[in-house]
């Protein structure tokens, strides 16, 4: 039940807004074990519509689901000698089972490409068999010590793609098209827009040749790391043996890559689309798109305000999309609540289209539609308000991807910028700046000593000022490539 | 890849076919972990479909998704006094964490009634907020010493089921109706016929009031429980403060129940529909409902062959069935493989129906079309081959029910028998025996410790004899109940 306490605003402090919202909207709970949340079944909702679509997506592009085990040998994770440099400080590690102490510790996977790359070793001899592209649904444990609801928690949930190629190129191709799909589902879905790009040396995933990510902006002007797609090269074909015999004979190690996403998406779309009131769902994942609140005063009213209630909801609920879905309909027929307060508690979850019914509407055959993004109103007629919805639905998700787009545009610095100007930028409100940079990890390595900003993405060509830098940032030497720079989760 | 050597048969060696059928028809595989297993494509696809179906099953009936920890602290376990004892020799446990020894150890989930009550008692007050009715997809640990693929494994997957209610009656009619939701998706889609009734107290659930079990029999007259449903009693409401205000004012303890099945039906299915050439799948779970197989001998032949497979793949693929679902279509097209060993490829990989197209089916605008549960062979027209083939996989999905049942029932011996004749059957080829039972746990231990046998449940009513049990089975005395007894998985 939401709390009549009014939120944290979002200026007042972003962080404490942020938190309200999730736990009241209940979207997540704190949990009794350090760093572990609970996902509430309203937050489960929005992810497994993520699921669901992502799903489609990969298996659209040729990828199947598989399981491998939540346990990995701690001899594995040390076969490749960056890999266990990145993830064995922050793994935990079971050492007893059925009641006695194991011979050899077993770590809980931090990410699956050790185990998965021995197995694929078993599965691929010959060029045949590939490429092999595989995923998997899991829930994966890093011992982070800061932990956040949804953004940074010690146990998450996510899907690891890990695919094996005969090339380079095949295996770069992948990568390259897993973070398309990435855009697409981030942009298209969730209505977050995203700026592509690789990373720069030093934020590679541990064992990686290549990693791209997905960036967002949050309303804080934070970048979140939404999403990435590594291209593993032959790092994790060498330590495991995954070998295959070329058409021509020959034998030759396999081309890896591995992807994911995680619950954190769900963080991600609270701090895009949230505002004072709560949460605002884009209505392509909300479990619920539209809430009907029945409003009456007297006994009589209530029976025939109901009546119709219950017949919008069957007519909505059966509405014919394009698509093999129905309009996702509640009824908010509860009496011991105003519906003043519905509205409330319906703003703070965010359901996107409020439809309001009384007795007046009722006589006249009409009814009030409410967008949550806008608060616009609008009174349609009962008999055409599938279509109605259906358009107003459409636009809102369409205009939330607008308006985030706007909103970081507006807080994006692009063009020469001083060292001076940067560092004021990320003292206060923070900004995604794209400037010149020299490629030394030295520099890169000052500015985020000093700056608490680091290099998001050296951006895909579509993202990159339209003259090209001429100076670093930090040492005003020749720029050899642009850079995002922005403060991040 | 399936390997060309023949599948030892299920008379030789009912165990070894089992593994091989499993491990060829690339459902699972060994893993380099003791006791935990890959699920691979093959077998994730027949999974992934359960979970679709059982899912859309709970929430038609109000159920809910929602997440919890993996973890569970120790302290949590030892709550609720059976259940420790149940569980807790069984635990994998996490001592070490970011490289500390953690203050309190942690043990990966075996179920999760502990840190779900937990949680629930914070979320319920009043009776408003009852019932409660949530579902969980997750992995589990259970510290297994002698392991099966699918049946028996350190980790595995499943749903577990945790609700709250307001009285005992609300509680036990959700047990039984969550029973009834797994009958009908045993029977109705796994083509796999159940005996459902209570469990003997010493086969309960540890910490619950009532134990409800569908047992099902697998080709070697053994007994799979394949599902249970727990009525909990207060047992965990009291252990964990589980209470609400009741309508009246008063304060009252919460009712619970649970319930959950796993991977272990992939593992079932196999056992009850395997047959000497391999897997046979009932068409609802089968990821692949109809395999093309074009036949050509001549570089000419192979040209329109494949084009006209083509064709035929995208008519079936777009074919409109009552559902909004498409035939699962699948066209080996592979030049480097004779039909023949594609024949027995996709017969060992249990796809339930093959169509065979060569030259001459083109001429004359027709294909074969072999059913998989029977090898019966019907040459149709082109021209209605959609229709034709989903009658047939209808047809497969019943009568493969019904083959199941008829098996099971020819396994199962019901009135009076001795105590000799019931050691020699369980000393032979086993059956499913209902016979009276004192109710005396004394009886029961000696019967599992002289022939291994087991109750499996006491079974509901329609189950049961027409003429009551008169004897016990064992000691002679007069029945209180009637008991089905096998040995089990």
């Amino acid at each position: 039940m939401a709390d009549d306490k009014k939120l944290t605003t979002r200026k007042a402090d972003f962080s404490a807004w942020y938190n309200e919202v999730v736990l009241r909207a209940e979207l997540a709970d704190y949990s009794p074990v350090r760093g572990c949340m609970v996902i509430r079944p309203d937050g489960y909702g929005i992810w497994e519509r993520m699921q669901r679509t992502l799903d489609d997506m990969f298996k659209e592009t040729g990828h199947r689901n598989a399981y491998f085990p939540l346990f990995i040998p701690q001899s594995f994770l040390n076969k490749e000698a960056e890999h266990v440099e990145g993830f064995a400080p922050e793994t935990a590690v079971v050492t007893h089972g059925g009641g006695k102490l194991l011979e050899e510790p077993l770590v809980v996977r931090p990410t699956s490409e050790t185990i998965i790359y021995a197995m694929f070793a078993k599965w691929v001899q010959s060029y045949r068999d590939l490429p092999l592209l595989i995923n998997q649904w899991a829930n994966v444990v890093r011992w982070e010590m800061r932990t956040r609801l949804f953004l940074r928690t010690l146990e998450f949930l996510w899907q690891e793609g890990h695919t094996a190629h005969a090339t380079h190129d095949e295996a770069e191709e992948e990568a390259r098209k897993m973070l398309g799909v990435y855009r697409d589902f981030m942009e298209g879905y969730m209505a977050m827009p995203v700026i592509t790009g690789q990373k720069s040396n030093s934020e590679r995933f541990a064992g990686a040749l290549r990693t791209y990510s997905c960036e967002a902006m949050m309303q804080d002007n934070k970048a979140l790391q939404a999403g990435t797609s590594h291209n593993l090269g032959q790092n994790f074909s060498k330590a495991f043996e995954l070998k295959f015999q070329t058409e021509s004979g020959d034998e030759a190690f396999a081309w890896n890559t591995s992807w994911g996403v995680s619950t954190r998406l769900v963080g991600g779309l609270v701090m895009t689309h949230g505002d004072d009131k709560g949460l605002r769902v884009p209505p392509l994942l909300a479990p619920t798109e539209i809430v009907i609140v029945p409003i009456w005063r007297t006994d009589e009213d209530k029976a025939r305000v109901l009546e119709a209630a219950h017949r919008l909801k069957a007519s909505l609920g059966a509405w014919e999309r394009r698509e093999p879905n129905r309009l996702r309909v509640h009824l908010d027929a509860r009496d011991n609540m105003k519906p003043g307060a519905k509205y409330y508690e319906w703003e703070l979850r965010g359901v996107p289209l409020r439809l309001e019914l009384g007795p007046r509407d009722v006589d006249s055959n009409q009814c009030v539609l409410v967008r949550r993004d806008t608060g616009t109103k609008e009174t349609v007629s009962l008999d055409t308000v599938g279509e109605d919805a259906e358009v107003l639905l459409e636009k809102m998700q369409d205009e939330m991807l607008t308006a985030a787009r706007d909103r970081r545009e507006a807080n994006s610095i692009r063009g020469e910028i001083s060292w001076e100007r940067f560092k004021e930028v990320m003292e206060g409100d923070g900004a995604f700046v794209y400037a010149g940079w020299c490629g030394g990890e030295e520099c890169e390595q000052q500015i985020k000593e000093e700056t608490k900003a680091t290099i998001r993405v050296l951006p895909d060509e579509e993202f990159r000022s339209s003259e090209p830098m001429k100076h670093c940032l930090k040492c005003g030497k020749t720029s050899t490539v642009e850079a995002l720079w922005a403060k991040a989760y």
